[in-house]
């Protein structure tokens, strides 16, 4: 029948021009017959795996199905050759990421442990009842104030003691699970659970308030300059350990200094940044020595400040932006500012000190570019939907989340057009009940409008989502428009969209390609027709 | 400070630029003052109602928020004002729903009570623990079959026995609540409840299995004649009383026949066409008689058909559906495929019929435009999202849900330059678990990109959403964007896309604008400053 043939061949021709926006679709005919076989591969294994792991009867996860809530599908994930492959891909770079939400809460937890100084404190009576909501202080303390106390736990404890974190753990109580029981509150004072996410806190505004008492008890133990020296270090190593080589960490500025190891509130923001830069050129000579020196290009640093400053306060971290920009120009990536946008101020509330900010710039003749948060949210017309035409009015350079963006057609336009990378972070925006699941993210509209997208892990210390493969996991098992070149395409829009330097990116790239042509083969050699 | 003078010029511009292809934009700037000043005050009672009743404590609902699920948050929606005032709001057509899910199955329980032949069995014993999923059947009988058994719930009832409906509530055990436990075990049957839909069932694949049964289980009850034709009557009535004024409701006429009166599967579609027109001009009469004739338009039929068909079936279908609509050409409105995308046939496997169906029309004369459901999903690439394309190639006149529509740039595109109208169907999507809540739903997307809507109620019997006030208060309070012009957009596209010919729709219009009138009027003089 003419007709139905011609049909099909008008049905193709509409389903390319409604994707040829797709950054994949660029080089989509360009592509090895390697890489096609390793799609095919991919997509097959995906099919399989979601006939098969995904519904396999689990007893504690009554209905699972790919894309599921990352919290309570993390088990079957891990179980999947999917899983198992992507953790080697190369990632390209983490543009999106609270340095102070980085490293595993175990490994923090043994840094603290290792610094006899560390003490900890509790302002309510610990029971079994409250574990998981009485949360510890923790400080480090001058030696001559160390505590003799033994335990925190014991109905003896006076309330707002402080105990040497040994002691306290060595001391906790064996009703509450001994030193385990210790491990396992703290870890939960720091992290977000499945029945946290999806039972008690399970709407956008509440799952903020627990994100809020997780940051609040983490970055105690994070502003300590000896902690903070070995977490830098467990951050670049992990991230180089899933295939990401290069990072732009958003470091939280607001505190104006941490604490050093003589227990002294003394460390400015300057150290902060020769901290940062002396461990990553230790990793760096780590790599050379492993002869893998490719798979770290660097770090630098993107300024961040709560948006609850007032806009007095925000003229002094601009300030102290500029300042550290001129000594640090290679570490220094951009601004930000950072926390709730529905709850704290928005954009505009600061337009005149951002506007100024420009100007100050361009006197010092520097560079810092706007690398706003800007609509995270469900919400319609509301503020933090609003920031989005701030960021871009503002000259963003990238707009963190975005997650509303897809639905203003002028800004989808300008990002395009001027090629304004959206920084997506799936699974912190589904645990952020942000979305209920994957397959309902918006993100595969912003790729078929061609808009740029990194994949981003936001606070992977929180979520217990290490590294980028997860994330690249959830996006890739909900699309089945999504192949293994859009992955390719999404890591290498991450270094594209970079603040690195011409010749840096050039290096970056060709880096990336030899990796990614490494990746492709094995595929094919381990997974390929036999 | 200039800048800052301009920045906000800028600013301006841009969302107008960005918000420019909203249909409610094309006539903002000439709205009456009146218009402007009920616009307002609907903005104000939102908000003020956003942190009173959606703030105020409910015992059973832990965290209420409005477009919250609505199954959960019904009570609290019809507390509010925005409700009470919506309620009277001109809603223009009705242009998604399926015939048998639009009357309350109350009403439909009370129907059945009133016809002494119609009966009901059970193939599995009643028990106080499998109420909820022991499905009965219904069927009318022969005057010569009536049956004498009393009981259904009585441990000596014999398996699959007849029971009039009568006699099994009159003598429905006291163990299991009596005459009220038998409608609440029938209704429960016939509708889906918060806990089927936000726990048992909550996720996309599970709920189709709960809603199939609905549909199950009441269409043995409306595909009987006489409940047919005081359904449809009904229907209308409802309608009517909630301000829509004229529908295009899809009758599934996959069963070939109905049950008349006298027990026999003897009624044949002609005859339901003829049922549903003659009652029609009955309540056409009814509405005359009462001054109101303005308030009915009257009412066509989308000829729809179960995906599960065979091709060879489908055309025995499509030229009964060119029979109809010969004989009654302002009956007949149009042609779909209904049931789960997901899992029944997507259009492409009857692409030769469906286009050979055209030709036959040319052959014939007639116009019988599609209008497909398509993109019922969150998939991505998936078929369902795939019939969005043949929908669109197959000259679709609407898009039957077009959930999954917002991500595809050229068939928005397509959408909107060739006039394609969305039915969207806030509280289906909802239950139906594509979205978990209104603020995730996409429906901001298509309205910013200038897709023509209309919202619809689709199963209104099933959800317990009669009229479309619920659909109407859902949308409007999950959007600060939204507002009273809007929804008067809104209203006006479900006129403005219907099938109607060009003069009875001028009619229709302007019988909305002097309805729009009087409402804009009526909240003024209600809820205006004193």
């Amino acid at each position: 029948m003419a007709a139905l043939s011609e049909y099909h061949a008008q049905r193709n021709s509409l389903i390319d021009a409604d994707l040829s926006l797709r950054r994949e679709y660029r080089n989509l005919h360009s592509r090895s017959s390697k890489e096609l076989e390793a799609d095919k591969i991919m997509r097959d294994i995906r099919a399989l795996e979601a006939k098969t792991v995904w519904t396999a009867d689990y007893p504690s996860i009554p209905h699972p199905f790919p894309g599921m809530e990352f919290l309570t599908g993390k088990s079957i994930i891990m179980k999947t050759k999917v899983f198992e492959i992507l953790s080697k891909m190369p990632k390209g770079a983490l543009l999106h990421a609270h340095l102070d939400a980085t490293v595993d809460i175990d490994f923090l937890l043994q840094l603290a442990l290792k610094q006899p100084g560390i003490h900890i404190r509790l302002h309510k009576p610990l029971s079994k009842s409250n574990l998981s909501t009485n949360l510890p202080e923790f400080r480090i303390l001058p030696q001559e104030q160390y505590s003799q106390v033994k335990s925190i736990s014991d109905p003896t404890y006076s309330l707002q003691t402080w105990v040497s974190l040994v002691n306290a753990r060595n001391f906790f109580s064996q009703e509450l699970g001994g030193m385990e029981g210790f491990d396992k509150w703290l870890i939960g004072t720091m992290t977000i659970n499945p029945s946290e996410a999806y039972g008690t806190y399970n709407t956008l505004a509440k799952i903020w308030d627990k994100f809020g008492t997780v940051f609040q008890t983490s970055t105690n133990l994070f502003h300590i300059e000896p902690i903070f020296v070995e977490y830098v270090r467990q951050f670049f190593r992990s991230m180089i350990a899933d295939g990401i080589s290069y990072v732009e960490a958003r470091i939280n500025f607001t505190p104006k200094l941490m604490y050093g190891a003589d227990g002294q509130l003394n460390v400015p923001h300057r150290t902060w940044l020769q901290i940062f830069e002396r461990v990553m050129n230790e990793i760096r000579e780590e790599m050379k020595q492993q002869s893998r020196g490719d798979d770290f290009i660097g770090a630098r640093i993107i300024y961040s400040v709560v948006r609850s400053a007032t806009p007095e306060e925000l003229v002094w971290y601009l300030e102290d932006c500029i300042t550290l920009k001129k000594e640090y120009p290679h570490l220094v990536a951009g601004f930000d500012l950072v926390g709730p946008e529905n709850v704290l101020n928005p954009l505009i509330y600061y337009a005149e000190q951002l506007l100024r900010f420009q100007e100050r710039q361009k006197e010092e003749s520097l560079d810092i570019p706007f690398i706003f948060h800007a609509g995270e949210t469900t919400g319609d017309g509301t503020e933090a939907d609003s920031n989005l035409y701030d960021a871009i009015l503002l000259g963003t350079k990238r707009i963190g989340h975005g997650y509303s963006l897809h639905r203003h057609p002028k800004l989808v336009e300008e990002c395009r057009q001027k090629g304004i990378a959206v920084e997506v972070c799936p699974i912190s925006n589904e645990i952020l009940r942000l979305t209920s699941s994957m397959p309902m993210h918006p993100l595969p509209a912003l790729l078929n409008y061609g808009v740029p997208v990194a994949l981003c892990s936001d606070d992977p210390a929180v979520f217990g989502s290490m590294g980028l493969t997860y994330d690249f996991f959830q996006v890739f098992v909900a699309s089945e428009i999504t192949g293994l070149s859009t992955l390719g395409a999404l890591a290498r829009d991450s270094i594209e969209f970079s603040t690195l330097e011409k010749a840096e990116k050039e290096r970056a790239l060709g880096v990336f390609e030899r990796r990614w042509s490494e990746f492709v083969e094995y595929i094919v050699v381990e997974y390929g027709a036999k």
